[in-house]
């Protein structure tokens, strides 16, 4: 019950969790920073919202460049491509906000991303959190991938109960309000700690991350 | 009653008033600046009435630009960027344009929006209020979210006396014929005191405010 | 009766005349003009032929900049964008050519559009004015809104004699055959007498102008 | 029957022949030259087609700038407006070909056009004139509008003999295989004469013009 | 029998083969060269596979610029226009890419094309010469123009024995499989001879060229 | 029984597989690299995915540009087209992403790509290779076309079961699950070696070299 994620944490790569008319799914999405002059390319047969979606996730990270120690003039000299494998399934929808946020970050700061963490969310242009649909058919999904730790929109813990038991037995939920907190948890390290040496994988789990949030744990 | 504001006043995020098949609804409007190179982006699933008020928006504060201490040439050195959240409602219709207008100048001024404030109305490239629909049920929607004041359109002044009386009882209506207008009573403070310290969130009821306009305060 | 026109001459401002199948229309155009790199651009839910209209009014003021006291190299170094408000209202159509020409001149030189002053007329890339539909109509609609003095095509002028006779008393038409001849009667001064000192608003009538055209006054 | 055609030679415009399910008609084609960055706009509801022989008719003179005095770089120095009133009527067809390259090069070159010409035909890359159809109605718009001369594709100069008599009697016809041809007989005067100084307008029928083609006086 | 094909060779233009629902047709292609910035200009009305056939060819024609005396930077400091008439006819297919590369090399060296050479066959971004339909049509519109040599797919050479005698008796058909074997025999001299002076049109038979092909002649 | 492949190992050309709905076919993917200024562009009419596909391919061929000796900045200093002859043929689906990563590795290393090797599969941004369908069919394809050597994602292992046994007798079958790995085995050298001179073509099979995968001979 755990082949799914990732055997350690990437730079770049962030599981991100789709709902569609036969159950939920994991969708992982990549993105790769080159050097280049400021264009944004989005692809995975993404519909409008989705595009949209990544437009307002590069917006958002270009707002907070500096605290992430990302050189504030990326926009002219690197050019980002964000894609959803695979290649042929048609996708679209708002809620993966969080998870391109989390992608580009990581990977134009260098910080890898938890392995085995996943998330859902509409993600607005000043960084709040807006709830999502499919959160029961979601988090089964996550369950079967083998994912830990789910980051959720703070409006959707009350869609908790709907929940499978065996699926709050091994997953720790965390609402947010605004992803910021997503970053702090889902990040493997602080920008701050950026340039040390690589630690050995982190086994502490989530919750004693510095995460200012209402981290709750489902039985 | 009072559980939709913003806790604080922000910069370049206002709370418009949008007008539905089943309703009222606020819907704001969020503006980034970023470094860049001019470009406007424009996301939220708007229609093409729409995404032409965020352009007419963005060249009236290009007109208005040194009245608010903006550099004259972020034409050249900033990107917009604006969001009408959520991301998968399609919206459109000119009566946000005053609060594009509102946002953007916030964004650009830095100087924060109050909070208590919503607004509708549509915008002309010299600033002109233009009137808009739906007044009787955006009212009831703002009234719900707990905003404190409305600015709308001087031809819709009549409208008001099909406002439901606990609107009217708890927010006062300011009529406006220039977005001019809206930008005194809605931004936080006047571009000449920009850089002074933070004053403490103002207290004073928008009435106070140096607006030159027809005020009024319906019981 | 003189409710609709503007309370003095504005710069960039003017007052066109449409024909929908409910009647006469005023329709003001606005244009402003920023400091840029050259852009044009169009909003008001235009049609392909009347943003044509936008384009050969540009590129015929570009032709006569220099009679106008207007930098030639105003295309590399001013945005302009040509409004018309109401932006949910889909426009279309030639014969705003006249007034867009007008607008953009007033903008581009400074000079204020005498404010009781509406037009209508097709024009060409060399200035050519052609012939429009709807005079009756159209001059009905500009009669309601209080205007003195309307610019008609030279080939309209035969229409004229439908045209109800409580208009005819009030308006003074003048036919012209080129838009040089609207600039010299609807701009309120001559491009040479542009640096002087504001002058109180005129009140000679437009007959006065040196206009070199065949002015009739019609009772 | 002379009240169509201009009053004097003119820069930048020539008179075309439109063929139409109501008839023939005589069509302007309007060019300007501004100072600008190499663009090329054409306006007045082309077609695809007809959009296409504007395209081919610049590259033309492109290729035949030095010939005429044309400064060489104007292809980034000046920008390039093609239109053909009137705005709201859709064309489409290649037979505005050699109209377009007259015009064009008329307008870059500072020549007149004579003004009592009259022309039709597709227009290749390389200048060479293709048929057209529809020569017996053109002609006839041609002679209702004062026109004394008009070029036509040399294949077309068996069509001649389906064209009115009163035509034939006050027009003369001049088939062509090469534009060029046109550019000779159409243009005031040569480019080698074109910096003298203005010449009083040309009484001379056209056929003395020193037009080595295949020229027919047909009675 | 011979009234189609041009009167002397002529550089940038080539005699092509098209097979329509009405049979064969020559159809030639023209390329100008301009002073320019490198872009890539593509008229008459050409369906998309036509226009990729063009792009091909120009890629094609830049990776082997070199070996044409063709100044590697011509794709920055110059631009290319292809064009096939008739303008309103509309074409497509991939069969014209030979005739393409022998256009644009034509027309980039200066070398001009044999004039009484056709040719038919798709071309691959590498150069191979792939296998066309409507050979027997194709041929026999080259017959009734005039045309001696007629290049063909190798793949096409099991097509010949359907082609009418009478064209076998009078065309040599030269199988090939890439097209530097078609530039080898259609261009009128090699690129190393290329600064000598104009030699007398050529009255050698192709079969005599420098052309190391499977070249055959049918009788 | 090996007509088909290429007679020497090529620069910038592989053999990839398709599937339709009348069996496999072998496709080639041909990639050019000219000077340029970063242009991508794309013929042989792809399909959304396929286009898709081309750009994932040129961003992943970006991000390892280093350790195959590509100069960093081709991003600005070359064009690159990628071209999948029939041009005629409409292609759409995400397989041919590891023949696009190869053939655009190969183009700008100048590393030749082993002649009589084929491949299938879909690639992410960060490389990783996904399942594809048909593979029995493109197996027949590749075994017709006298390839001795295919790539296939390691998600695909399980379907060899279902190949044809004379297929099997003759093709090596190589799962892999990153694109790096069809790099090592197919193109004709390491990069290490790339300045040596030119080696004679290699006769050592593919299980020679040093791929570090699950290489598995079916027989
Ligand atoms: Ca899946
Ligand atoms: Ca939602
Ligand atoms: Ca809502
Ligand atoms: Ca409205
Ligand atoms: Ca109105
Ligand atoms: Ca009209
Ligand atoms: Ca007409
Ligand atoms: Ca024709
Ligand atoms: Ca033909
Ligand atoms: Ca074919
Ligand atoms: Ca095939
Ligand atoms: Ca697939």
């Amino acid at each position: 019950l755990n082949d799914g994620v990732r055997q350690a944490d990437e730079v770049g790569v962030v599981t991100g969790l789709a709902w569609t008319s036969v159950g939920g799914e994991t969708m992982e999405i990549e993105t790769a920073v080159l050097p280049g002059t400021g264009k944004v390319q989005i692809t995975g047969q993404l519909g409008d919202v989705m595009k949209e979606s990544a437009q307002i996730a590069v917006s958002y990270v270009r707002s907070i460049a500096e605290d992430y120690g990302i050189s504030t003039d990326f926009y002219k000299k690197k050019d980002i491509h964000i894609h959803a494998p695979e290649g042929a399934v048609p996708k679209d929808g708002p809620s993966a906000g969080v998870t391109m946020v989390t992608a580009i970050t990581s990977a134009l700061s260098g910080i890898p991303v938890r392995k085995d963490v996943a998330m859902t969310g509409e993600v607005t242009l000043r960084g709040r959190v807006l709830p999502i649909g499919g959160l029961k058919e979601k988090s089964m999904a996550a369950y079967r991938y083998g994912v830990k730790t789910v980051f959720i929109p703070e409006e959707n813990k009350k869609d908790l109960e709907e929940v499978d038991n065996v699926v709050k037995d091994h997953i720790t939920f965390i609402p947010v309000s605004h992803v910021s907190d997503v970053l702090k948890g889902a990040l493997a390290h602080s920008p701050s700690s950026k340039r040390k040496k690589p630690t050995p994988p982190s086994t502490a789990p989530i919750e004693n991350a510095p995460v200012k949030i209402d981290s709750i744990s489902i039985q």
